[in-house]
């Protein structure tokens, strides 16, 4: 584990977080290695390789969205971090704060992705 | 999943947290079923089965500790929390705040932790 994989995993947590507020799909996706899996919530279908990823990010374009990193812990070549994103519907804001783990490969790209959170967690504002 | 599931690990995610502060190493192991993992913090070699999970938890017993659950966010039967960790050596207080990712079994039980932090997160105070 050197230093500068820490320092990436960093860079891509926050790009995540910023890029789940304004980036496309696409750009999503390209973070994560073509075999990647993403499970969100934990205990649904886990969403597997770059297409599936990529339409699950798809539904968050049509919202206006905003997002916070509030903490993150970067371990070994994991990462656990807790952010907010409130999307806007109308006048209804809701907001959601999941905890997100996710495993990188040696080049600092999301193997994996698990969101921790329920229904009561959805916040309306 | 019932919303009892979801009770019961709460009140196991709380009952840690507390016991992190003010429980013995067996307390804790307790909480864990017979062949459970514990991977605190992640990247380095799990402690496997309730003696080894039992010992790892003796080394707290020494110190005086404070503990307060952040934040927790549970989903299926996993669940993700943020807590913080005061220890105080002498006049030297340490404080970490890690995220840990628990799984568990349908009667409530932990089968597995992992603990996110890394070096940089202990902060001396």
């Amino acid at each position: 584990m050197t230093s500068t994989l820490t320092d990436t995993i960093r860079a891509t947590v926050e790009r995540y977080v910023a890029l789940v507020a304004t980036g496309t799909a696409q750009e999503l996706a390209d973070l994560y290695t073509a075999d990647a899996v993403v499970e969100d919530p934990v205990g649904t279908e886990p969403k597997v390789r770059h297409a599936a990823i990529r339409d699950f990010y798809e539904v968050l374009q049509a919202a206006q969205r905003e997002t916070k990193l509030l903490t993150a812990r970067i371990a070994g070549k994991q990462a656990a971090f807790h952010f907010e994103l409130t999307t806007t519907f109308g006048e209804q804001k809701v907001v959601l704060a999941p905890i997100d783990v996710m495993e990188f490969d040696d080049d600092g790209r999301v193997t994996s992705m698990k969101a921790y959170w329920g229904q009561d967690d959805l916040k309306l504002t």
